[in-house]
């Protein structure tokens, strides 16, 4: 007997459901990237490009991105309080503002240590701040008592899920294409993801009848579908909402009695249209027709992974519960005490995003300026990718709309499909994957989030300076094309 | 149909194995001793105290312990780089080393931002880092690639958990009482957890007949049991294992063909005995064995919330596998993959942990002394409340051996179990509960963390300064014993 049979654990006995999983967002091109860097890194010179360009993951600070002054510095002082024994150096020498002082004080006073766990739902004070903000956002009233503070929005994700799924027949709305977190987390759970499609020829629009379509095939199957998730703005799509969609997505829901995850991790990443969100409208909704939306329940989450704020690492978000049975939110307090509380410093972090300096406060011109020069930063390299793709056989993009991404239709020729084949991979994986071995540039195959039968795409994000990346993906098309036309 | 019975989600129909998990570290207790210090916030002078001591959970920096100033130090460049523009003022004005500004310079060099993803088992010099400390610490190799940082312990032992669970049959051997994230976490993945007895006899001493016994038992009834944990040292009890008794349980292992974890979060909170790690133990068997032990798997975890480092609210830790076949490692990655990594801020606080200050550095003695004050206060505690139960009747508790809790036996009269019974509560839960209402003391009852029947017990934490709140329970004891004798 070999010492490899003897093992306990082996790929055919392990968790099924972990092995069902699938997450190309870090799948095997990513690794691949990872091996290329570190093979660059140790001064290899056989490779045909010179750097890695990781376009398969929203890592603003990976790239380019500067971390936020001020929310940085605030941090700065929560990881060594003693630095605030020296206010006169902080402020004379170091740059630091009276209000930044002040907030890491107030942060402090109300976490104590950062190294100390906080409350399983995070700092009360944090909550509240999370909650005054929500009402200054929507005009409506917002309960610290119903926010829960999460290790990213992920976390967030995983926790709803472990509610909301009650075994193999629970059923969750899901949008195709979509972020594969959620296709993930559903196979570990073993429930079922119920896809709906979004509508391509209208710029990955949101359409009711496709939602229906979804629900009902699955129903018909005997599928419990409890929930739909809303990725809005949309990843990978980068589509808003409009209200009107939103209120049919809020009335379908309560017709059907499905709970609504709303992730609304791009608020502010909004080129097109105008960020709306599920709260203020579902609370619009029960002010003008009493009693009728009151049993709908919904769960907002946001991050501060994304947006201008981009800190990925800090791993800190929140969840906002509306209509949540209390016996059913103790079972999620419970839930996430399991594993004690969210990293503190993404909790400050949070509440830095939600409450950040203010007109006429010391730090506000400088976050202000770097705040604008992010955006635009993000929607000048955006549009320049959209229009290297315009200009790209075969290949067709909607204009940016927001989120860090753009989902190109890409159509290559049948001797490529064909070539994939003989591989065994798909299509749009193999041409990632030669892009890759070519230029060095990362993207995620549209199989990782899913797509129409017989179409094809990739995500790109457009977080990476330059444009030589841009560059070199055209050239490798019209190479990828010219070679299997 | 009220609003409430129209909602999707209610407690009977949310995933059942939620709903059965237990955590107790966080249950009813520890929330209303939260009530209890809002209260005492507000200036409500009705309580019976004027101040409520969490003794329920191992959370150093939320009693009196201050973090360590090397880390701090490091922590505070990582998060404002900018920092390190002004390196004069932060030497001769701050207090900061040069060895604190090279090791966050070099922390940046590799992690990048700590505001961007790391790479999802970890930055990789990290790894490295964990790797060399280990081979310091066993005298043994480490290789980085079978390393993977997680959001403290907890995150490491629920993703081992989820990878070898297989269904509902899956029996894993957990020590009783335990630390409840184990039960738990088998509850949430309705699986197995195949209890074992420590010897209370025997100062919580790890049975081996009584593993055998458990494992037998379960196998009898149709359980597959393929993995045993063990925390070492002990939490509740502070026991630790001796070489030859940790020699048994991998041999034990090794007939057995079960998966081997090691929780050693405790392992620098040694008072009485010596930590000895199992990857040492397990590597010398195999290397006195040529052959034999190949095929044993161990997993070992680490983390930063516990020994001097304390720094629970960062949610650093880290996993170590030995023997794991390279596909199941694969799968271990993708699950980790899903919600992308652990926080990188904690992933540097594991690196500064693992590679602390050497004698000679410029931080060495302050580093040593704050280490050796905080190792010496922890002692000192533990045997002041240690000596104030012995003078308690009816208590029984071995002498402190090292985590940081003691899990004293408590008789109690039958007036008072029949009281309790009257409640619906069990007796520990009842002398508990009775105890926070009359001193503002949160204790964790012992079935918290599973007893033999029959007996009682509470965990306390030996954290709390002072001496004044063991006195408080002295008193209470007194009392709760004179009115139901």
């Amino acid at each position: 007997m070999s010492s490899t049979s003897a093992r306990r654990l082996n790929i055919d006995n392990i968790n099924p459901h972990v092995r069902e999983a699938k997450y190309a967002v870090r799948g095997e091109l990513a690794v691949k990237s990872e091996e290329y860097r570190a093979k660059l890194a140790k001064g290899d010179t056989d490779l045909p490009f010179t750097q890695v360009i990781s376009a398969n993951i929203g890592n603003p600070q990976q790239l380019d991105q500067k971390p936020i002054t001020f929310f940085r510095q605030v941090l700065s002082l929560l990881e060594n309080p003693l630095l605030l024994q020296h206010e006169e150096v902080l402020l004379n020498q170091l740059g630091y503002k009276t209000d930044v002082i002040e907030r890491a004080k107030w942060l402090l006073s109300k976490a104590g240590s950062v190294g100390a766990y906080s409350a399983s739902n995070g700092v009360p004070a944090i909550r509240q701040s999370i909650a005054d903000f929500l009402e200054r956002r929507d005009g409506f009233p917002a309960n610290e008592a119903d926010i829960y503070l999460s290790g990213g929005a992920s976390s967030g994700v995983n926790t709803l899920l472990h509610i909301i799924c009650e075994g193999p027949k629970t059923g969750i709305l899901v949008p195709i294409p979509q972020y594969p977190l959620y296709t993930a987390s559903l196979s570990v759970l073993n429930a079922t993801c119920v896809p709906y499609y979004l509508d391509e020829s209208q710029n990955w629009g949101t359409d009711l009848e496709a939602i229906k379509k979804g629900c009902a095939d699955a129903k018909a199957q005997g599928v419990d579908v409890r929930a739909i998730v809303i990725i809005n703005p949309g990843n990978p799509t980068g589509a808003s909402l409009s209200e009107a969609d939103i209120r049919s997505v809020i009335d379908f829901a309560r017709e059907e009695k499905l709970v609504v995850m709303a992730d609304e991790v791009y608020q502010t990443n909004v080129f097109i249209g105008k960020f709306v969100s599920f709260k203020k409208v579902l609370r619009t909704l029960q002010k003008e027709n009493p009693g009728k939306y009151d049993s709908v329940e919904l769960a907002s989450l946001q991050s501060v992974s994304k947006g201008m704020v981009g800190e990925c690492g800090h791993r800190g978000g929140y969840f906002e519960l509306c209509g949540f049975d209390p016996k059913v939110q103790a079972e999620i307090y419970k839930f996430v005490s399991i594993t004690l509380c969210a990293p503190v410093i993404g909790q400050c972090l949070v509440e830095l995003m939600v409450n950040p300096p203010k007109p006429g406060d010391p730090s506000y011109e400088l976050y202000d300026k770097e705040y604008n020069g992010i955006f635009n930063g993000l929607k000048e390299r955006a549009y320049a990718l959209w229009r290297a793709f315009e200009k790209m056989e075969g290949v067709e993009c909607g204009e940016p709309q927001g989120s860090m991404y753009l989902f190109p239709t890409v159509k290559i020729p049948a001797k490529a499909i064909e070539a994939a084949a003989a591989e065994g991979r798909s299509a749009d994986e193999f041409y990632c994957l030669r892009l890759l071995e070519a230029t060095g540039v990362c993207l995620v195959p549209g199989s990782g989030f899913g797509q129409k039968e017989g179409t094809l795409h990739f995500r790109t994000t457009f977080l990476a300076p330059g444009t030589e990346w841009v560059g070199s993906i055209v050239k490798f098309h019209e190479d990828f094309m010219n070679k299997y036309r």
